[in-house]
């Protein structure tokens, strides 16, 4: 399996262009976009990456999100609120090896009155340009005090995950 | 919070008795139920357990069923086997806390050719002995080779698998 | 590699004895030992134990020997208190692979003012019954405040520590 | 405590540069360092990051300062080859905390037949400019083959390894 870049099949010895250790992290419409990197503790004993991982990089995009729209969890736990997954229905493809350049994405599809309803896949671009589906998810994200309780979301939060 | 032994509220320098440090790990009907104790690795900030660890638990009550029923990963390694999750539905409840002794409860549903269809729960049982659910899951398992295409569970294992 | 049950080589479709699921945890003379089976969570693409989950596999059984002493992480942090690694000095030996059946020892070699030193030891007993030694460690200890500052034990926690 | 970027204290609701989610991941003198970023997965409830995770961000820097190097863990494994780590001394200072934005310093500093002794640091750049170590390590690496024996490091490699 050849070792992948940024979609560019590596041909041995070739010099990799500086860009491509630079992992992209933004925002895109309703969402985010990030880059991550397969390393060594993704992996398992069969080869690839351990399925309970994409849930990992899937948090990983959710924060990412969140800190572009200045919203930060350790602001939330002040404020005595957090975001807990409430349901994650999750469908695998093929799997992820180390090396491997994957994007997440976040899509939010609805936004409940203490519940925000999302979309996070994990692809691999190859190297023809076509994306591969490693992972999707569909996931229900409540807001909760500390004790669990569900919360409403302030109107200040409600806009900037609106993107007001 | 109290600290929880196997159901047991602990009342500080009460002497906890012995077999409170042995785990169960035994067969049911149609599945498998083992103890798991939680960990300082398996926390996160927000003082529970970390979302993506119930998977890890799940997987170690499929692995130990698996191992009751003479089934090992090593083994299927060897014939160009392994099992791997397709599709996950997860549903999340309250939280487990670090020292909390955890059962989780695993039961085959349905065999098909070349999936199985667990269903997973991982629960506290509590100081009045009811159940706590903290996280539900509906699991599809396929039977793959190598590389990643569905096979036909082989005659002896689908024997094994069927408690036979 | 055979399947290793408790230092026992596994012929296939050997039945497997009851009391083999049963890990033990239990006090030894100035520390504790308990067994740790591996999983796939555990290993790396490589086929091993990836080497920063032997420092896991160390943290469970120093959180165990201090259950057998009724000391307990929640109740230290509810007195403003916790054990933290201060100093830890790592050597690997040949790995572990999932399904291994592992032991971790951990002993008190010396307890200063607010600091305890350890050694801990992750090793594999072999069909032969000699002891493969996978990774050792001397571990500081530092017994510490919320804000990170060191604490003097309280005397009841020396006590408990020394075995009093 | 406030939320870090990249050593600027943030201002609530201040606009985030768009460099600040650009992670840096260069070579350095004899070695190289990149930036990771502490999500949730890296934490645990004692609010601050779990030690052994430490170890996680030090293999990302080897990892990626080899991918600089145009060495490739998946290419070495085909050459029967690994790294594998021998001996870690670390020390721990002052623990990150959730959204914290960290450096990881590797420098090499001395390279034998079959192994490579490397210096690794995790740090914090603070508002004011200087650095808090968090974590650092004399790391010494074996280069294997598959079973563990081990290998003198060829011309080639050694080569990259020099810089050469």
């Amino acid at each position: 399996m050849p070792v992948i870049y940024g979609g560019l099949k590596l041909i041995n010895n070739q010099k990799v262009p500086e860009q491509m250790y630079s992992l992209s992290n933004k925002l895109i419409d309703n969402g985010h976009e990030m880059q991550v990197r397969v390393y060594y503790e993704d992996t398992d004993f069969s080869g690839v990456v351990y399925h309970s991982n994409y849930l990992k990089y899937m948090e990983r995009s959710r924060t990412e999100w969140l800190r572009h729209l200045q919203i930060f969890h350790q602001e939330l736990a002040k404020e005595d609120s957090a975001f807990a997954i409430h349901k994650m229905a999750l469908k695998f493809g093929p799997p992820a090896v180390i090396d491997d350049l994957l994007t997440v994405r976040t899509e939010l599809k609805k936004l409940g009155g203490a519940r925000s309803f999302l979309r996070q896949d994990v692809l691999r671009v190859e190297p023809d340009g076509s994306e591969t589906l490693l992972c999707g998810a569909d996931v229900e994200v409540a807001f909760i005090n500390h004790g669990g309780g569900a919360k409403r979301f302030p109107d200040d939060l409600r806009a900037k995950l609106e993107g007001n």
